[in-house]
Protein backbone atom coordinates (compact mmCIF):
# COMPACT_ATOMS: atom_id res chain seq x y z
CA UNK A 1 0.00 0.00 0.00
CA UNK A 2 1.36 3.44 -1.17
CA UNK A 3 1.22 6.38 1.95
CA UNK A 4 -1.56 8.75 1.36
CA UNK A 5 -0.71 11.78 -0.85
CA UNK A 6 0.35 15.08 0.49
CA UNK A 7 -0.88 17.11 -1.80
CA UNK A 8 -4.31 17.54 -1.27
CA UNK A 9 -2.64 19.11 2.39
CA UNK A 10 -0.58 21.15 0.14
CA UNK A 11 -3.62 22.40 -1.72
CA UNK A 12 -4.99 23.72 1.47
CA UNK A 13 -2.04 25.52 2.66
CA UNK A 14 -1.46 27.02 -0.29
CA UNK A 15 -5.52 28.21 -0.47
CA UNK A 16 -5.28 28.97 3.14
CA UNK A 17 -1.57 31.32 2.50
CA UNK A 18 -3.21 32.67 -0.32
CA UNK A 19 -5.84 34.41 1.92
CA UNK A 20 -3.40 35.89 4.51
CA UNK A 21 -1.31 37.10 1.84
CA UNK A 22 -3.50 39.04 -0.05
CA UNK A 23 -4.73 42.24 1.39
CA UNK A 24 -8.28 42.16 2.77
CA UNK A 25 -11.51 43.64 1.56
CA UNK A 26 -12.37 45.71 3.87
CA UNK A 27 -8.96 47.74 3.47
CA UNK A 28 -8.49 51.37 1.23
CA UNK A 29 -8.68 50.74 -1.87
CA UNK A 30 -11.12 48.03 -1.02
CA UNK A 31 -12.48 47.60 -5.21
CA UNK A 32 -9.19 46.72 -5.87
CA UNK A 33 -8.45 44.26 -3.12
CA UNK A 34 -12.20 42.61 -3.44
CA UNK A 35 -11.01 42.33 -7.15
CA UNK A 36 -7.49 40.49 -6.74
CA UNK A 37 -8.68 38.59 -4.02
CA UNK A 38 -11.54 37.45 -6.64
CA UNK A 39 -9.12 35.89 -8.75
CA UNK A 40 -6.93 34.71 -6.77
CA UNK A 41 -9.06 32.74 -4.50
CA UNK A 42 -11.36 31.60 -6.96
CA UNK A 43 -11.39 27.56 -7.33
CA UNK A 44 -8.29 26.95 -9.33
CA UNK A 45 -6.27 23.43 -9.79
CA UNK A 46 -3.16 25.52 -7.83
CA UNK A 47 -0.81 22.74 -10.29
CA UNK A 48 1.88 25.58 -9.98
CA UNK A 49 2.62 25.80 -6.18
CA UNK A 50 1.84 22.38 -5.48
CA UNK A 51 4.99 21.72 -8.12
CA UNK A 52 6.68 24.15 -5.93
CA UNK A 53 6.05 22.27 -2.58
CA UNK A 54 6.35 18.93 -4.36
CA UNK A 55 10.12 19.87 -5.54
CA UNK A 56 11.07 21.45 -2.45
CA UNK A 57 10.22 17.83 -1.14
CA UNK A 58 11.49 15.89 -3.84
CA UNK A 59 15.35 16.99 -3.06
CA UNK A 60 14.69 16.53 1.13
CA UNK A 61 14.06 20.06 1.82
CA UNK A 62 10.77 21.16 4.08
CA UNK A 63 7.88 22.41 1.82
CA UNK A 64 6.81 24.54 4.87
CA UNK A 65 9.48 26.88 4.20
CA UNK A 66 8.91 27.09 0.47
CA UNK A 67 5.14 28.50 1.18
CA UNK A 68 5.14 31.69 0.24
CA UNK A 69 6.97 30.88 -3.14
CA UNK A 70 4.40 28.18 -3.33
CA UNK A 71 1.54 31.41 -3.70
CA UNK A 72 4.00 33.26 -5.11
CA UNK A 73 3.94 30.83 -8.28
CA UNK A 74 0.19 31.24 -8.19
CA UNK A 75 -0.39 35.18 -7.83
CA UNK A 76 1.83 35.66 -11.50
CA UNK A 77 -0.47 32.69 -13.04
CA UNK A 78 -3.52 34.55 -11.56
CA UNK A 79 -2.68 37.79 -13.06
CA UNK A 80 -1.63 36.58 -16.32
CA UNK A 81 -5.20 35.00 -16.62
CA UNK A 82 -7.07 38.30 -16.00
CA UNK A 83 -4.80 40.33 -18.30
CA UNK A 84 -5.21 37.52 -21.18
CA UNK A 85 -8.92 37.60 -20.47
CA UNK A 86 -9.24 41.08 -20.96
CA UNK A 87 -11.22 42.41 -23.87
CA UNK A 88 -8.15 43.98 -24.85
CA UNK A 89 -6.73 40.39 -25.60
CA UNK A 90 -8.59 36.81 -25.30
CA UNK A 91 -12.30 38.49 -24.20
CA UNK A 92 -13.26 35.88 -22.34
CA UNK A 93 -16.51 36.03 -19.88
CA UNK A 94 -15.47 32.87 -17.94
CA UNK A 95 -12.50 31.69 -16.13
CA UNK A 96 -12.56 28.87 -13.60
CA UNK A 97 -16.12 28.68 -13.44
CA UNK A 98 -16.99 32.07 -12.68
CA UNK A 99 -17.37 35.70 -14.73
CA UNK A 100 -13.59 36.86 -15.46
CA UNK A 101 -12.72 39.67 -13.39
CA UNK A 102 -13.13 42.37 -15.80
CA UNK A 103 -16.73 41.51 -16.35
CA UNK A 104 -17.55 41.52 -12.38
CA UNK A 105 -15.27 44.69 -11.66
CA UNK A 106 -14.80 46.42 -15.07
CA UNK A 107 -12.04 46.95 -17.19
CA UNK A 108 -9.51 49.56 -15.25
CA UNK A 109 -9.83 47.52 -12.10
CA UNK A 110 -8.98 44.46 -13.61
CA UNK A 111 -6.15 45.53 -15.01
CA UNK A 112 -5.10 47.28 -12.26
CA UNK A 113 -5.84 43.85 -9.93
CA UNK A 114 -3.56 41.99 -12.09
CA UNK A 115 -0.83 44.42 -11.54
CA UNK A 116 -0.92 44.22 -8.25
CA UNK A 117 -1.38 40.62 -7.81
CA UNK A 118 1.70 40.30 -10.03
CA UNK A 119 3.57 43.14 -7.59
CA UNK A 120 2.24 40.56 -4.56
CA UNK A 121 4.56 37.69 -6.13
CA UNK A 122 7.43 38.87 -5.81
CA UNK A 123 6.90 40.79 -2.55
CA UNK A 124 5.53 37.60 -0.84
CA UNK A 125 9.05 35.79 -2.67
CA UNK A 126 11.38 38.26 -1.01
CA UNK A 127 9.36 38.24 2.43
CA UNK A 128 9.94 33.93 2.65
CA UNK A 129 12.96 32.74 5.35
CA UNK A 130 15.40 31.07 3.40
CA UNK A 131 19.35 32.11 2.90
CA UNK A 132 18.85 35.50 0.46
CA UNK A 133 21.10 33.85 -1.92
CA UNK A 134 18.41 31.31 -2.78
CA UNK A 135 15.46 34.48 -2.59
CA UNK A 136 17.51 36.33 -5.15
CA UNK A 137 17.63 32.83 -7.44
CA UNK A 138 14.11 32.61 -7.15
CA UNK A 139 13.37 36.22 -7.95
CA UNK A 140 15.72 35.54 -11.09
CA UNK A 141 13.79 32.45 -11.76
CA UNK A 142 9.92 33.67 -11.48
CA UNK A 143 10.93 37.25 -13.20
CA UNK A 144 12.23 35.59 -16.25
CA UNK A 145 9.46 32.92 -16.62
CA UNK A 146 6.71 36.21 -16.21
CA UNK A 147 8.86 38.22 -18.68
CA UNK A 148 9.13 38.23 -22.15
CA UNK A 149 11.40 35.57 -22.39
CA UNK A 150 8.35 34.00 -20.97
CA UNK A 151 4.71 33.99 -20.61
CA UNK A 152 4.55 37.34 -21.57
CA UNK A 153 6.67 36.69 -24.76
CA UNK A 154 4.57 33.55 -25.52
CA UNK A 155 1.60 35.08 -25.11
CA UNK A 156 2.53 38.00 -27.43
CA UNK A 157 2.82 35.40 -30.28
CA UNK A 158 0.01 33.50 -29.41
CA UNK A 159 -2.12 36.85 -29.98
CA UNK A 160 -0.34 37.32 -33.06
CA UNK A 161 -0.50 34.24 -34.27
CA UNK A 162 -4.94 34.00 -34.41
CA UNK A 163 -6.07 33.40 -37.87
CA UNK A 164 -2.46 33.20 -39.40
CA UNK A 165 -0.74 29.73 -40.64
CA UNK A 166 1.98 28.49 -38.65
CA UNK A 167 4.74 26.14 -37.52
CA UNK A 168 5.65 23.41 -35.35
CA UNK A 169 8.76 25.61 -34.30
CA UNK A 170 6.27 29.00 -33.60
CA UNK A 171 4.04 26.49 -32.06
CA UNK A 172 6.68 25.12 -29.59
CA UNK A 173 7.54 28.99 -28.99
CA UNK A 174 4.04 29.83 -27.70
CA UNK A 175 3.59 26.92 -25.89
CA UNK A 176 6.90 26.36 -23.96
CA UNK A 177 6.97 30.10 -22.93
CA UNK A 178 3.22 30.94 -22.35
CA UNK A 179 2.55 27.92 -20.32
CA UNK A 180 5.84 25.93 -19.80
CA UNK A 181 7.82 28.84 -18.78
CA UNK A 182 6.01 29.74 -15.49
CA UNK A 183 5.80 25.32 -14.39
CA UNK A 184 9.21 24.89 -15.07
CA UNK A 185 10.12 28.01 -13.06
CA UNK A 186 8.00 26.67 -10.49
CA UNK A 187 9.58 23.44 -9.83
CA UNK A 188 12.89 24.59 -10.34
CA UNK A 189 12.06 27.53 -7.00
CA UNK A 190 10.71 24.46 -5.31
CA UNK A 191 13.89 22.86 -5.81
CA UNK A 192 16.30 25.66 -4.71
CA UNK A 193 14.24 26.68 -1.57
CA UNK A 194 14.84 22.44 -1.10
CA UNK A 195 18.06 23.02 -1.01
CA UNK A 196 18.62 20.82 -3.93
CA UNK A 197 22.39 20.20 -5.79
CA UNK A 198 23.08 22.05 -9.16
CA UNK A 199 22.33 18.55 -10.87
CA UNK A 200 18.78 17.88 -8.70
CA UNK A 201 18.13 21.82 -9.93
CA UNK A 202 18.98 21.08 -13.32
CA UNK A 203 16.95 17.77 -13.65
CA UNK A 204 13.69 19.41 -11.90
CA UNK A 205 13.54 21.64 -14.23
CA UNK A 206 13.52 19.71 -16.85
CA UNK A 207 10.95 17.83 -15.41
CA UNK A 208 9.18 20.90 -15.19
CA UNK A 209 9.79 21.99 -18.99
CA UNK A 210 8.36 18.87 -20.20
CA UNK A 211 5.39 18.84 -17.87
CA UNK A 212 4.75 22.18 -18.63
CA UNK A 213 4.83 21.32 -22.05
CA UNK A 214 2.71 18.79 -21.92
CA UNK A 215 -0.04 20.44 -19.56
CA UNK A 216 -0.52 23.09 -22.71
CA UNK A 217 -0.98 20.08 -25.08
CA UNK A 218 -3.41 18.26 -22.92
CA UNK A 219 -5.43 22.12 -22.70
CA UNK A 220 -5.57 22.53 -26.10
CA UNK A 221 -6.46 18.66 -26.30
CA UNK A 222 -9.62 19.75 -23.54
CA UNK A 223 -10.28 22.85 -25.12
CA UNK A 224 -11.16 20.88 -28.62
CA UNK A 225 -13.18 17.36 -26.37
CA UNK A 226 -14.55 19.23 -22.94
CA UNK A 227 -17.67 21.32 -22.25
CA UNK A 228 -17.33 24.68 -20.77
CA UNK A 229 -18.72 23.02 -17.74
CA UNK A 230 -16.16 20.57 -17.18
CA UNK A 231 -13.31 23.17 -17.83
CA UNK A 232 -15.09 26.32 -16.14
CA UNK A 233 -13.90 28.44 -19.01
CA UNK A 234 -15.01 28.52 -23.19
CA UNK A 235 -14.60 25.32 -24.81
CA UNK A 236 -14.21 24.68 -28.61
CA UNK A 237 -12.84 28.61 -28.84
CA UNK A 238 -9.44 27.64 -30.32
CA UNK A 239 -11.10 26.28 -32.94
CA UNK A 240 -13.24 29.24 -33.93
CA UNK A 241 -10.25 31.84 -33.23
CA UNK A 242 -8.22 29.73 -35.37
CA UNK A 243 -5.57 29.37 -32.56
CA UNK A 244 -2.41 27.46 -32.91
CA UNK A 245 -2.52 24.02 -31.27
CA UNK A 246 -1.27 21.06 -30.81
CA UNK A 247 -4.70 18.90 -31.81
CA UNK A 248 -4.92 21.49 -35.19
CA UNK A 249 -1.45 21.18 -36.05
CA UNK A 250 -0.85 16.96 -35.48
CA UNK A 251 -4.41 16.02 -34.47
CA UNK A 252 -6.23 14.40 -31.72
CA UNK A 253 -4.38 11.21 -31.25
CA UNK A 254 -1.14 12.48 -31.87
CA UNK A 255 -1.42 15.22 -29.62
CA UNK A 256 -2.60 13.09 -26.81
CA UNK A 257 0.70 10.59 -27.75
CA UNK A 258 2.67 13.93 -27.40
CA UNK A 259 1.79 14.57 -24.05
CA UNK A 260 2.82 10.85 -22.81
CA UNK A 261 5.94 11.13 -24.15
CA UNK A 262 6.71 14.07 -22.26
CA UNK A 263 5.21 12.73 -19.43
CA UNK A 264 7.70 9.80 -19.73
CA UNK A 265 10.55 12.18 -20.58
CA UNK A 266 9.71 14.42 -17.24
CA UNK A 267 9.96 11.36 -15.38
CA UNK A 268 12.88 9.85 -16.88
CA UNK A 269 14.59 13.08 -15.87
CA UNK A 270 14.16 12.39 -12.01
CA UNK A 271 14.96 9.03 -12.20
CA UNK A 272 18.24 9.99 -13.55
CA UNK A 273 18.85 12.25 -11.07
CA UNK A 274 17.48 9.77 -8.18
CA UNK A 275 15.11 11.70 -6.93
CA UNK A 276 12.28 11.16 -4.71
CA UNK A 277 10.19 11.93 -6.38
CA UNK A 278 6.88 10.47 -5.95
CA UNK A 279 4.65 13.62 -5.48
CA UNK A 280 6.10 15.00 -8.68
CA UNK A 281 5.17 11.36 -10.49
CA UNK A 282 1.62 12.06 -9.17
CA UNK A 283 1.58 15.60 -10.48
CA UNK A 284 2.73 14.32 -13.87
CA UNK A 285 -0.12 11.99 -14.25
CA UNK A 286 -2.52 14.55 -13.43
CA UNK A 287 -1.41 16.85 -15.93
CA UNK A 288 -2.00 14.42 -18.38
CA UNK A 289 -5.30 12.84 -16.78
CA UNK A 290 -7.28 15.60 -16.17
CA UNK A 291 -10.28 16.33 -17.52
CA UNK A 292 -10.68 20.00 -16.68
CA UNK B 1 32.87 77.38 -7.13
CA UNK B 2 31.18 74.14 -6.91
CA UNK B 3 31.75 71.26 -8.66
CA UNK B 4 29.90 69.74 -11.93
CA UNK B 5 27.18 67.81 -11.18
CA UNK B 6 26.86 64.06 -11.64
CA UNK B 7 23.38 64.06 -12.85
CA UNK B 8 23.95 64.58 -15.71
CA UNK B 9 26.52 61.86 -16.39
CA UNK B 10 23.64 59.32 -14.02
CA UNK B 11 20.88 60.16 -16.42
CA UNK B 12 23.47 59.34 -19.92
CA UNK B 13 24.72 56.24 -17.71
CA UNK B 14 21.15 54.83 -16.97
CA UNK B 15 19.92 55.04 -20.49
CA UNK B 16 23.02 53.56 -21.61
CA UNK B 17 22.54 50.64 -19.55
CA UNK B 18 18.36 50.54 -20.23
CA UNK B 19 19.56 49.81 -23.86
CA UNK B 20 20.82 47.12 -22.81
CA UNK B 21 18.59 45.67 -20.66
CA UNK B 22 15.73 46.50 -22.91
CA UNK B 23 15.52 42.73 -25.19
CA UNK B 24 16.10 43.89 -29.23
CA UNK B 25 14.09 44.61 -31.24
CA UNK B 26 15.38 42.22 -33.61
CA UNK B 27 14.77 39.05 -31.79
CA UNK B 28 11.29 37.22 -31.29
CA UNK B 29 8.87 38.82 -30.14
CA UNK B 30 9.91 41.66 -32.19
CA UNK B 31 7.17 43.65 -31.91
CA UNK B 32 6.19 43.33 -27.78
CA UNK B 33 10.33 44.32 -27.79
CA UNK B 34 9.88 46.96 -30.04
CA UNK B 35 7.24 48.32 -27.94
CA UNK B 36 9.37 47.54 -24.71
CA UNK B 37 11.88 49.91 -26.37
CA UNK B 38 9.67 52.24 -27.72
CA UNK B 39 8.13 53.27 -24.27
CA UNK B 40 11.60 52.82 -22.12
CA UNK B 41 13.74 54.79 -24.17
CA UNK B 42 10.95 57.85 -25.13
CA UNK B 43 13.08 60.62 -23.65
CA UNK B 44 11.83 61.06 -19.69
CA UNK B 45 13.84 63.21 -16.76
CA UNK B 46 14.69 59.73 -15.07
CA UNK B 47 14.29 61.24 -11.50
CA UNK B 48 13.69 57.94 -10.24
CA UNK B 49 16.92 56.52 -11.27
CA UNK B 50 19.02 59.66 -10.60
CA UNK B 51 17.69 59.33 -7.17
CA UNK B 52 18.71 55.51 -6.49
CA UNK B 53 22.29 56.58 -7.98
CA UNK B 54 22.29 59.82 -5.56
CA UNK B 55 21.42 58.17 -2.68
CA UNK B 56 23.74 55.18 -3.00
CA UNK B 57 26.74 58.18 -3.30
CA UNK B 58 24.74 60.23 -0.12
CA UNK B 59 25.59 57.05 2.22
CA UNK B 60 29.20 56.80 0.57
CA UNK B 61 28.31 53.90 -1.79
CA UNK B 62 29.61 53.35 -5.40
CA UNK B 63 27.29 54.41 -7.76
CA UNK B 64 27.85 51.53 -10.49
CA UNK B 65 26.75 49.12 -7.90
CA UNK B 66 23.07 50.80 -8.02
CA UNK B 67 23.16 51.13 -11.79
CA UNK B 68 20.90 48.19 -12.52
CA UNK B 69 18.34 49.16 -9.37
CA UNK B 70 17.98 52.51 -11.01
CA UNK B 71 16.99 51.14 -14.27
CA UNK B 72 14.75 48.91 -12.67
CA UNK B 73 13.17 51.91 -11.02
CA UNK B 74 12.67 53.31 -14.27
CA UNK B 75 11.39 50.12 -15.98
CA UNK B 76 8.10 49.91 -13.14
CA UNK B 77 7.81 54.16 -14.04
CA UNK B 78 7.58 52.79 -17.61
CA UNK B 79 5.24 50.19 -17.10
CA UNK B 80 2.49 52.21 -14.47
CA UNK B 81 2.51 54.88 -17.69
CA UNK B 82 1.89 52.48 -20.24
CA UNK B 83 -1.21 51.17 -18.46
CA UNK B 84 -2.28 54.13 -17.10
CA UNK B 85 -2.46 55.55 -20.43
CA UNK B 86 -4.54 52.71 -21.49
CA UNK B 87 -8.29 53.45 -23.16
CA UNK B 88 -9.09 51.32 -20.14
CA UNK B 89 -8.20 53.75 -17.86
CA UNK B 90 -6.77 57.34 -18.63
CA UNK B 91 -7.18 56.88 -22.53
CA UNK B 92 -4.18 58.92 -22.90
CA UNK B 93 -2.56 59.45 -26.84
CA UNK B 94 0.25 61.22 -25.89
CA UNK B 95 3.31 60.56 -23.47
CA UNK B 96 7.02 62.38 -23.01
CA UNK B 97 6.11 63.89 -26.47
CA UNK B 98 5.31 60.92 -28.93
CA UNK B 99 2.26 58.66 -28.90
CA UNK B 100 1.64 56.55 -26.45
CA UNK B 101 2.33 52.85 -26.69
CA UNK B 102 -0.93 51.86 -27.35
CA UNK B 103 -1.91 54.32 -30.00
CA UNK B 104 1.51 52.95 -31.67
CA UNK B 105 1.36 49.22 -31.16
CA UNK B 106 -2.38 48.71 -29.96
CA UNK B 107 -3.90 47.67 -26.94
CA UNK B 108 -2.80 43.87 -26.81
CA UNK B 109 0.98 44.58 -27.34
CA UNK B 110 1.29 47.93 -24.71
CA UNK B 111 -0.69 45.30 -21.92
CA UNK B 112 1.95 43.13 -22.51
CA UNK B 113 4.88 45.03 -22.90
CA UNK B 114 3.62 46.68 -19.38
CA UNK B 115 3.42 43.25 -18.24
CA UNK B 116 6.99 42.55 -19.86
CA UNK B 117 8.79 46.06 -18.54
CA UNK B 118 7.48 44.85 -15.09
CA UNK B 119 9.04 41.61 -14.93
CA UNK B 120 11.98 43.08 -16.11
CA UNK B 121 12.48 45.66 -13.54
CA UNK B 122 12.84 42.48 -11.10
CA UNK B 123 15.00 40.88 -13.29
CA UNK B 124 17.22 43.46 -13.24
CA UNK B 125 17.18 43.96 -9.85
CA UNK B 126 17.98 39.72 -8.80
CA UNK B 127 21.04 40.15 -11.24
CA UNK B 128 22.99 42.70 -9.68
CA UNK B 129 25.97 42.56 -8.48
CA UNK B 130 25.64 43.41 -4.81
CA UNK B 131 25.50 41.09 -0.88
CA UNK B 132 22.02 38.81 -1.78
CA UNK B 133 20.64 40.38 1.47
CA UNK B 134 20.77 43.93 0.08
CA UNK B 135 19.09 42.85 -3.01
CA UNK B 136 16.27 40.62 -1.21
CA UNK B 137 15.51 44.19 0.61
CA UNK B 138 15.44 46.26 -2.62
CA UNK B 139 13.44 43.74 -4.09
CA UNK B 140 10.93 44.39 -1.22
CA UNK B 141 11.21 47.85 -1.63
CA UNK B 142 10.49 48.06 -5.12
CA UNK B 143 7.59 45.63 -4.81
CA UNK B 144 5.51 46.97 -2.08
CA UNK B 145 5.88 50.72 -3.73
CA UNK B 146 4.43 48.70 -7.06
CA UNK B 147 1.84 46.73 -5.89
CA UNK B 148 -1.75 47.37 -3.77
CA UNK B 149 0.02 49.30 -0.82
CA UNK B 150 1.80 51.63 -3.27
CA UNK B 151 1.79 52.98 -6.78
CA UNK B 152 -1.30 50.50 -8.04
CA UNK B 153 -3.15 51.05 -5.04
CA UNK B 154 -3.21 55.51 -5.81
CA UNK B 155 -3.99 54.71 -9.10
CA UNK B 156 -7.10 52.87 -8.49
CA UNK B 157 -8.37 55.57 -6.05
CA UNK B 158 -7.26 57.91 -8.87
CA UNK B 159 -9.78 56.74 -10.92
CA UNK B 160 -12.68 55.89 -8.62
CA UNK B 161 -12.32 59.46 -7.71
CA UNK B 162 -12.53 60.86 -10.94
CA UNK B 163 -15.52 63.61 -10.92
CA UNK B 164 -16.75 62.74 -7.29
CA UNK B 165 -15.99 64.85 -4.26
CA UNK B 166 -13.09 64.60 -2.35
CA UNK B 167 -11.13 65.45 0.80
CA UNK B 168 -7.68 66.32 1.68
CA UNK B 169 -7.22 62.55 3.38
CA UNK B 170 -7.99 60.95 -0.03
CA UNK B 171 -5.81 63.12 -2.20
CA UNK B 172 -2.74 62.18 0.33
CA UNK B 173 -3.78 58.92 -0.29
CA UNK B 174 -4.12 58.95 -3.87
CA UNK B 175 -0.53 61.38 -4.47
CA UNK B 176 1.49 59.56 -2.34
CA UNK B 177 1.06 56.36 -3.56
CA UNK B 178 0.61 56.93 -6.99
CA UNK B 179 4.16 58.76 -7.61
CA UNK B 180 5.57 59.09 -3.82
CA UNK B 181 5.42 55.21 -3.18
CA UNK B 182 8.07 54.58 -6.20
CA UNK B 183 10.07 57.65 -5.82
CA UNK B 184 10.38 57.00 -2.00
CA UNK B 185 11.30 53.85 -2.72
CA UNK B 186 14.29 54.60 -5.42
CA UNK B 187 15.65 56.74 -2.44
CA UNK B 188 15.39 53.77 0.01
CA UNK B 189 17.00 51.22 -2.56
CA UNK B 190 19.99 53.66 -3.43
CA UNK B 191 20.54 53.97 0.47
CA UNK B 192 20.43 49.98 0.65
CA UNK B 193 22.94 49.31 -1.94
CA UNK B 194 24.98 52.52 -0.79
CA UNK B 195 25.39 49.79 2.27
CA UNK B 196 23.87 53.09 4.51
CA UNK B 197 23.12 52.31 8.00
CA UNK B 198 19.51 51.92 9.27
CA UNK B 199 19.59 55.55 10.41
CA UNK B 200 20.81 56.62 6.91
CA UNK B 201 18.17 54.49 5.05
CA UNK B 202 15.52 56.04 7.45
CA UNK B 203 16.45 59.28 6.54
CA UNK B 204 16.83 59.11 3.19
CA UNK B 205 13.50 57.53 2.77
CA UNK B 206 11.50 60.25 4.82
CA UNK B 207 13.30 62.62 2.12
CA UNK B 208 11.91 60.45 -0.51
CA UNK B 209 8.55 60.53 1.01
CA UNK B 210 8.04 64.33 0.80
CA UNK B 211 9.92 65.11 -2.70
CA UNK B 212 7.41 62.09 -3.63
CA UNK B 213 4.93 64.13 -2.65
CA UNK B 214 6.33 67.48 -3.94
CA UNK B 215 6.87 65.77 -7.30
CA UNK B 216 3.17 65.02 -7.56
CA UNK B 217 1.81 68.38 -6.81
CA UNK B 218 3.83 70.31 -8.96
CA UNK B 219 2.36 67.96 -11.49
CA UNK B 220 -0.91 69.41 -10.42
CA UNK B 221 0.25 72.47 -10.62
CA UNK B 222 1.83 72.14 -14.13
CA UNK B 223 -1.05 70.38 -15.63
CA UNK B 224 -3.37 73.31 -14.40
CA UNK B 225 -0.65 76.16 -16.01
CA UNK B 226 1.44 74.02 -18.67
CA UNK B 227 1.09 73.34 -21.74
CA UNK B 228 0.86 69.76 -23.85
CA UNK B 229 4.27 71.11 -25.67
CA UNK B 230 6.00 71.86 -22.48
CA UNK B 231 4.84 68.61 -20.79
CA UNK B 232 4.70 66.45 -23.62
CA UNK B 233 1.73 65.00 -22.54
CA UNK B 234 -2.03 66.48 -22.18
CA UNK B 235 -2.49 70.06 -20.26
CA UNK B 236 -5.23 70.70 -18.33
CA UNK B 237 -6.48 67.49 -18.72
CA UNK B 238 -6.87 66.99 -14.70
CA UNK B 239 -9.44 69.86 -14.45
CA UNK B 240 -11.47 68.07 -17.50
CA UNK B 241 -12.04 65.21 -15.76
CA UNK B 242 -12.56 66.07 -11.94
CA UNK B 243 -9.05 64.75 -11.20
CA UNK B 244 -8.46 65.08 -7.44
CA UNK B 245 -5.38 67.41 -7.55
CA UNK B 246 -3.84 69.97 -4.78
CA UNK B 247 -5.10 73.28 -7.34
CA UNK B 248 -8.58 72.05 -7.54
CA UNK B 249 -8.42 71.15 -3.57
CA UNK B 250 -6.08 74.71 -2.19
CA UNK B 251 -5.45 76.75 -5.14
CA UNK B 252 -2.25 77.60 -6.99
CA UNK B 253 -0.52 79.64 -4.76
CA UNK B 254 -0.82 77.39 -1.79
CA UNK B 255 0.29 74.10 -3.77
CA UNK B 256 3.39 76.21 -4.63
CA UNK B 257 4.43 76.76 -1.41
CA UNK B 258 3.12 73.20 -0.04
CA UNK B 259 5.94 71.97 -2.94
CA UNK B 260 8.26 74.43 -1.42
CA UNK B 261 7.57 73.75 2.29
CA UNK B 262 8.45 69.24 1.50
CA UNK B 263 11.51 70.27 -0.52
CA UNK B 264 12.84 72.06 3.08
CA UNK B 265 11.16 68.95 4.92
CA UNK B 266 12.92 66.81 2.74
CA UNK B 267 16.53 68.52 2.95
CA UNK B 268 15.74 68.85 7.05
CA UNK B 269 15.28 64.85 7.03
CA UNK B 270 19.31 64.72 5.20
CA UNK B 271 20.69 67.33 7.90
CA UNK B 272 19.72 65.70 10.53
CA UNK B 273 21.37 62.29 9.58
CA UNK B 274 24.60 64.00 8.74
CA UNK B 275 24.25 62.69 5.29
CA UNK B 276 26.63 64.15 1.78
CA UNK B 277 23.30 65.00 -0.11
CA UNK B 278 24.60 67.57 -2.95
CA UNK B 279 22.83 65.27 -5.55
CA UNK B 280 19.76 65.04 -3.36
CA UNK B 281 19.39 68.48 -2.66
CA UNK B 282 20.05 69.17 -6.16
CA UNK B 283 17.22 66.75 -7.49
CA UNK B 284 14.80 67.88 -4.81
CA UNK B 285 15.49 71.93 -6.28
CA UNK B 286 14.93 69.96 -9.96
CA UNK B 287 11.67 68.49 -8.27
CA UNK B 288 10.24 72.08 -7.33
CA UNK B 289 11.63 74.33 -10.16
CA UNK B 290 10.94 72.04 -13.53
CA UNK B 291 8.96 73.32 -16.10
CA UNK B 292 7.58 70.10 -17.23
Amino acid sequence: MTAPSHLPQFRLEVERRLAELLPLGSERPEKLHEAMRYSALAPGKRLRPQLVLASCVAVGGDWKVALDAACATELVHCFSLIHDDLPAIDDDELRRGVPTCHVVFGEALALLAGDALFALAFDALAGIDAPPQQVVQCVRALSSASGSEGLVGGEVVDVLTEGEPFDRETLEFIHSRKTGSLIAASAEIGAILGGGSGEQITAIRSYGEQIGLAFQVVDDILNETGTAEQLGKAAGSDRERQKATYPALIGLENSRALAEKLRLGALAALEEARLNGDLLEELAGFTIQRQS
